[in-house]
This record gives structure tokens, C-alpha cells and sequence, in this order.
């Protein structure tokens, strides 16, 4: 691009990398970055620069916030033996949006996956016992993805831990190939509360 | 967002802010940013913090760049008699994608517009003359989006330039109501070489 100069088509080009934006929007977002420079450029420089440095995982629950135990876990309101399983953090924050779940959550960081060579220990599954005793859980609503990669891992899961807590997952209103985060909390809320049990 | 702590969702609020994102949008790339902090949150600030301090409008003619006057306007190639009016720096960047066009640029920096109280004063008009005698122009293209304002401004110019050098505008192939830097490069391309005089 010998239209602007380096520092601009690094930026132009680390901008496209972001998800939802291509070449063209890119562009377009940087420009209007830089006619807005004191009210958006600076800011979110500066924004960006805090939020590397702070954020971090939950060692909990998985969670992203910026200490050591999130928010979530350390709000007692929400110790209601109820644990929610998602795929990541995302689904969480869908989940939060639809405002209809009081209790805790579970990030796995992904699904089981024997093409990519994921097993359990890749994701935040073995732990998952572990929470259900030490934070006298007494449900686990699995709420992963209706694709094939999160109901083998729901599978997996239901098998770990039968026998030792009441096992239940969103109600089919999910719909097929669906993932939480593209629902409207409309959704979400009627497939909580018709939740049924494995 | 009670799910996300407050540097996680001031940097969400700001992304959002960006032309094309939303508030969903602005969520997904900023746990994109947080999963990639090496590889992309980090060198983006570094390079946002950069831009904000570098990037300045060329003294010349009005395109973005890092030096006072831009490569454009610096390259002796660039300086065949051709001078080439746009809106804005996108619309100059689009031309430069379709890489059709050896003479410069000079960029309006909007359009005349009653209504916003738009005078020539406000935008780079004045200059325009200036630049006609001082870089010895013989042909002005005005390629002014094809909007009222735009045609409004053009004519403007038309005015104020007829009988000091060649005035062209780019040929109907521009769609009516169409914006430059949506075009594809083909249709600037024909719209350029096909463009004539007023
Ligand atoms: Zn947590
Ligand atoms: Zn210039």
C-alpha cells in the first residue's frame, strides 16, 4: 500500500487480524481512528495497554477479568450449588446477558476433540470433579454448543461425574449447529428454564 | 456487563466506537485480543500509541501520512500536470488501489454543505488555486462522490478554477449515489480513463 506511510499500514494491518473485520474495514476503522485521535485513538491505545497487562483467567472457573479469582466465584450470592458448564468465555458472557442464571460457572476452554488431539486434560475438565465437592454443587447444567465436538464433550462429562450430582442441559430449543454466544437472550432464557435433567 | 471487570469492559465499550464493530461485535474481538495478547493485543497498542503520535495530514494536499508533506506529494514522478480533487483521504486511498492515476491529489476534507454550515473556508478550497499555478497544473479531475453535495462542491470548484486550467470529471460509471471508496478498482479504473471534460 504506498498510499500511507509504515506506521499506518502496521496498524491497518494488525486491525485487520481482529475478527469481523477485513482489509476494507480496516482501513475505514483506522482512519476514523486517526480523525478521532485524542476522543478513540489514545484511549484505546491506552485501554489496549492496560488490558494486556491485566488480564487474566479466572483460576477458578476459567472466567476473564483482570484478578486472580473473578468476580463470579467470589460473589457468595451466586454459591447456590448450581454449576454452569460452557465451551468458553464467550458463552459465559452470553449466559450473564440473558441475566436468567444465579449460580456459578465452569469455562473448559474448548470441546474434547480427537482430530486436534484434545483431550480432557487440555481443557479445564479435570478440575471440574474437584469444584463439585468443594463447592457442594448439587446440579451441573452442561451448556455447550449443540455441535457434534460439544455434546461428545457433554458425553464425556455426564460419564465422569453420574451417580455424584444431578446432571441436566439446556433444553432443545437450541437450535441444531447453534452456538450460545449468536442467541438472543430470548432463547437462551426459555432453554434455562426448560432445562431437563440427562 | 457485570460479567467482565472494568478494564475488560472499557476497552469493549471503546472497540464498539469503531466504524463496523457493534456491542457484540466489540466482544468478540476483544476475548479475540485477550487469547492473542503476544501475538496481537500488545503489538496493537504499541502501534495505536505510534499512529496517535505520528500520523499528521500532509501540509500539501491533505492525505494521511507521518511527515509534513507526504510521499505523494514528494515523489518529482507524481508531478505530470495532473491534479486529481476527493473528499476525503479514503476516496484518495481508493484511487491508489486502483492504481490508475501518476498525477497527485488534493483532499477536500468533506463537502460544501448549507445545511452543516460547510463553507470553502472550512475545507482545503483555497489552497486548491494556490496549487494550480504553484505545481504549474493543467488538468484538475474532480472526483467528487456522486452525491448532491458532492456535485454541489464540484461545481463550486468548476467555477472558481474555469479558464485556469483543463477540468474534468470522472465518466458516468460512477454509480448515482455511489461513494468511491466503494467501488471496485475496475470501475475507478474505467471511470478515470474514460473521464471528461466539463
Ligand atoms: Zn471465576
Ligand atoms: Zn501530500
Amino acid at each position: 500500500m504506498s498510499e500511507s506511510t509504515d506506521d499506518i499500514e502496521i496498524l491497518i494491518a494488525l486491525m485487520a487480524k481482529l475478527p469481523g473485520l477485513g482489509p476494507r474495514s480496516a482501513r475505514r476503522a483506522v482512519l476514523h481512528l486517526i480523525r478521532k485521535r485524542a476522543l478513540l485513538l489514545t484511549p484505546l491505545a491506552d485501554s489496549m495497554s492496560q488490558v494486556a497487562i491485566s488480564a487474566r483467567e479466572c483460576l477458578n472457573c476459567g472466567n476473564v477479568g483482570t484478578s486472580e479469582i473473578c468476580d463470579i466465584c467470589l460473589d457468595e450470592n451466586r454459591a447456590n450449588g448450581e454449576l454452569c458448564v460452557v465451551e468458553d468465555v464467550g458463552d459465559l458472557w452470553a449466559m450473564e446477558r440473558a441475566a436468567v442464571f444465579k449460580g456459578r460457572y465452569h469455562v473448559l476452554g474448548g470441546t474434547l476433540s480427537a482430530l486436534d488431539a484434545i483431550g480432557p486434560e487440555e481443557l479445564r475438565i479435570p478440575r471440574l470433579a474437584d469444584r463439585v465437592t468443594a463447592e457442594a454443587i448439587n446440579e451441573v447444567i452442561l451448556a455447550l454448543n449443540v455441535t457434534i465436538d460439544g455434546q461428545t464433550t457433554a458425553h464425556y462429562i455426564a460419564d465422569q461425574l453420574q451417580g455424584q450430582v444431578k446432571l441436566t442441559t439446556l433444553a432443545q430449543g437450541v437450535p441444531i449447529g447453534g452456538e450460545l454466544d449468536y442467541l438472543d437472550d430470548g432463547t437462551i432464557t426459555a432453554a434455562l428454564r426448560a432445562r431437563k435433567e440427562i
